[in-house]
């Protein structure tokens, strides 16, 4: 391990520092894989990190006051290591892929031959270190593979702007219109059909019209190994003790539950045979507990990929009030750019302190449904709650008669139909309607107190399976901002749209594409544009300006919210029109240059402005 | 007591249930003060329910196997033993108010006398019954001055749609909004301003142009007299045993510690002393929270009311997106009905309930804050935080310098201001920005973790301190309707503003007053229907329907939630035109009869159509 980390230290300052190539976290059409499991296998060895006896591979047995140094080191120290594996994916050149497969291999070697060599490790539970290193030993199994398929389908230069996708997206969205329309104009859905679409609201279909960012894309597969590595840490703090205190269950338990006053049987052995029945109880709750929220984190992650695509799509046509009341624009702030760079981050933690939450009440809500409901009706002990139930039946049963009255008084009595409208019954009934206010005052006050501890108990459940949830705000909406994860999450969100709009990003290529002159649109421009010199009123330049004018319409009906900053565009319209108008026939080179460097202010604006 | 139970059964007998009369809760401009008092009265009934040994005044002693059945009946009784009181103020009678000044005045005397006699009951504590009764005197003695007032002034007949209450506020109405124009033209306020709206927005200062609905009166009323009992059960249920508790300590304690294992001095007598310290610290905090969460409820409550009043006003223009995002139509339905009888006991009971767990909250906190940090400080006992704290400093100072990396590094080298506009800095910066956000995902994974901590305490602060308003829920907006509470509010607040929108209340007046034909305007507008018949295109006439007209598109484009229901708006305009347009003069009456009846189910269409 040693040796390695020579190895790839040294790798790192020959290519990465040296190169100074970097991962293009903006550009949504590079391959995603390669970040995605750079990222999960260093993040696997953070939450290796959290009860680990040696931190970092150099030295073994950490004394324990300098422990917490050496995680802090190790914090620093495992991105470094891993940085290789990502500068080789983003190379773009044949070198890089050879020297990525050699480095995942030489990992992946060395992480099976040492987890070969001793799958039991002396810590909490023998085979943690084993289960934990699943996930490094799946993503870079993954990045064995990838390096050397990267190597066969050769590098592509450039990719991002030259690729369809943008121009596919823009084509796709204008095409789109017209079937939501006619969709919105159908009549409204069965009950069937709308389950159905509550159900698929919880499943994250890819689209090819939609690419997700790599930035989301990476902070959902960190959540995903995130979530495994919760699960397991869960598991292996608490089951392996419940273990060992059940083994040492003996007779002795009897007397000391005499000890407290406890008598579950005269006979030793009986109470010992409960003691340890209840103890198995324990545990299958606890374990029914732990996978109930790591269903929940799934179904909640997969729920938070359809919201973001959702929102991207909003902000990208200028939906901003959806998201966030108060904030009018999209400029990438300070905060902002704190919040893009910690996202990830940000995101796993908050789900894996949710799962322990989760966990938490779950076990307890298993606990007593386990120990009050289901123990008293199969085995007929601690019937504690039936017999309070039985005492308090009368309450029960005045409580429902008096709801029940006040729906059927208020349906039969107080609610006139007639001509297809409700409306009070005026004659009489209002006077019945005030009396009858009055006289059940109190007895709703008794019926609001279960309303309360409704309330309490749904708001406390709707929180705790929302609590990993960074798109979802917990508070209510006027107080939105004083939530910091649904805070970052929106910054993250502006920036992310500000710096990578699809739209933005296809008008840019186009640009480029015109500007590089090689390619057959610039030609065909080209041509366009010596046209328009030679004979100005030419009809497809006409049709062309008349189309332009009709997309800006277009837009501006589309983006109201592009209205407010129209001065800025009539700005650019001006330096596009220094650009598209007549430029000096007699030093064209020059006039080039200056047009480019007018469309490179102009797209800067445009982007800044609009996005 | 029982003299007097007997007595006012028969005076309900004789007038309430005969003369069939009772109070309307839809009517705005009634007095508020007896019906307001009436139900205090009752609700404090209730509260002392709770921990009463006797709940009904016949029987002394009841046994405890009958109490519950006891309590049942009694809260069925008491608001039977107080509506006369109810009926007297709503009779507009003389004699009804003399009735009421008696009954009021026996009331006060039997529980003046009562408390005089014996001020200590056997109950938890001794002044308990003394101080929840102030509650009930204060209310008697207001209604015994209110009764003879009344009979002073004399009654009134049918005041609500005579009164000019309705009119004023159509007209401020249509005054107010140019004033408002002006204000949102001016520039953005200050800091110090913006605090100020803050805090007004917690006080409530009644408007003349506004008058709060009977029902919301009475309710927040009722949650001022329900904060009071609370507040006294949290204090008298915990607080004796405290003293007692303290009063009990003695050498004895010590030895107790000892088999525990604690030790906190060696000398007996400094155990003591630091024990009973310690209880009396217990009961410091344990009353701070209470009057934290007393204070807390109260701000909450003017905070409603203001709100109330904005919702309300808010739902006479039409915005109901702004309260319920899926409810589109104001019809009273039967759930409406029920929720609107059931309003003031479902708040009075949140309330109660929001302030015990608020006390339990608020009391852990503070014992937290004293256990750990102030009597550490002081004492230099029960420093285990601050050792902890202490170990874990490399932790956080690496937390905050990595925090405060990113945010230099974002604001001088990823932030670049170009021509009053910020962007990403796109030359090298970005490449940086990549290669940071990567080294440091998993120490911003750490950060993340203070984040969900934040987030976790911050959620939980708020949605305790919001417990107990009805009129904010405490579920994210897409689940709005699932909070039991805030649902009930806006069913309630739809059935109020359909029945007593003051527009419409003003309309009814002005077409009542026509139709009495005694009054000026009625005399004013047969005169003017008389000169239409005489000479049809008169000059007043078509400029009243020109008015009229404006005065239709001014609604419709000030709600443009009625242009869905202008179908049946037209319905109306018809009706309308066959009473003023061209009545048969040979049957002048019958056809004013006709008319009668026209405006009546116009009145019942537009009432029940439009708001």
């Amino acid at each position: 391990m040693l040796i390695l980390a020579g190895l790839t230290r040294k790798n790192k300052f020959c290519q990465g520092f040296a190169r100074g190539s970097s991962t293009n976290f903006l550009d949504q059409t590079q391959k995603k894989g390669v970040v995605m499991a750079v990222f999960g296998l260093v993040f696997s060895k953070l939450a290796m990190l959290v009860i680990t006896p040696d931190p970092l591979p150099f030295s073994k047995d950490t004394p324990a006051d300098n422990k917490e140094y050496m995680k802090i080191i190790a914090i620093f120290y495992y991105p470094i290591l891993y940085y290789p594996l990502l500068v080789c994916g983003t190379l773009q050149r044949k070198a890089g892929y050879v020297f990525g497969t050699l480095l995942s291999f030489t990992h992946f070697g060395v992480l099976v031959w040492q987890k070969f060599d001793c799958p039991k490790t002396p810590e909490i539970y023998k085979y943690y270190a084993l289960l934990a290193s699943l996930p490094q030993l799946a993503c870079l199994a993954y990045l064995c593979i990838q390096f050397p398929l990267l190597f066969v389908k050769g590098p592509k230069t450039d990719e991002d702007l030259d690729s369809s996708y943008y121009t596919n997206y823009v084509k796709l969205l204008l095409k789109k219109k017209s079937s939501t329309a006619s969709l919105s104009a159908s009549d409204k859905p069965a009950l069937a059909e709308r389950i159905l679409e509550v159900i698929k609201g919880y499943i994250y279909i890819p689209e090819k019209v939609f690419r997700f960012p790599l930035k989301l894309a990476v902070s959902s597969f960190v959540t995903c190994v995130a979530i495994h590595h919760t699960a397991l840490l869960i598991v292996v703090l608490v089951v392996p003790t419940l273990h060992i205190v059940r083994a040492g269950i003996d007779e002795n338990i009897a007397f000391l539950l005499l000890g407290f006053g406890i008598v579950l049987s005269d006979d030793r052995m009986e109470v010992v045979r409960i003691v340890t029945f209840y103890t198995w109880l324990l545990e299958v709750c606890y374990l029914c507990a732990m996978t109930l929220s790591c269903l929940v984190s799934l179904i909640m992650l997969m729920r938070s990929m359809v919201l973001h695509r959702s929102n991207l799509r909003g902000l990208y046509k200028g939906d901003i009030y959806k998201l966030c009341n108060n904030q009018k624009t999209m400029h990438p702030s300070r905060t902002g750019v704190v919040c893009w760079m910690g996202l990830t981050g940000y995101q796993a933690a908050i789900v894996s302190l949710g799962m322990a939450i989760q966990t938490i009440v779950f076990f307890i809500c298993f606990l007593l449904l386990v120990f009050l409901i289901i123990i008293p009706v199969f085995y007929g002990r601690n019937i504690i709650v039936f017999e309070i139930a039985g005492k308090a039946w009368p309450a029960w049963v005045t409580l429902i008669l008096v709801t029940g009255l006040q729906h059927v008084t208020a349906k039969f009595a107080f609610i006139k139909q007639k001509a297809g409208t409700r409306d009070l019954n005026n004659r009489g009934g209002l006077r019945d309607l005030f009396l009858l206010t009055y006289l059940l005052f109190l007895i709703n006050t008794v019926v609001g107190l279960v309303v309360a501890i409704w309330r309490i108990v749904i708001t406390a459940l709707y929180n705790i399976i929302h609590l990993g949830r960074i798109d979802v705000s917990l508070l209510h909406r006027t107080a939105e901002s004083y939530d910091p994860a649904y805070c970052y999450y929106t910054h993250f969100l502006k920036v992310e749209v500000s710096q990578s709009h699809p739209v933005m990003k296809a008008f840019c290529g186009l640009l480029l594409d015109m500007m590089v002159g090689g390619g057959r649109a610039g030609q065909k421009i080209q041509d366009a544009e010596e046209g328009i010199q030679e004979n100005k009123p030419s009809k497809a330049n006409s049709s062309q300006r008349i189309r332009s004018r009709w997309q800006l319409m277009y837009t501006l009906v589309n983006n109201p919210s592009l209205l407010g900053s129209r001065k800025h565009f009539q700005t650019l319209q001006n330096s596009e029109n220094v650009l598209n108008g007549t430029p000096n026939r007699t030093s064209k080179k020059g006039s080039k240059m200056e047009a480019m460097l007018n469309i490179t202010t102009a797209i800067n604006r445009f982007a800044s402005e609009i996005f």
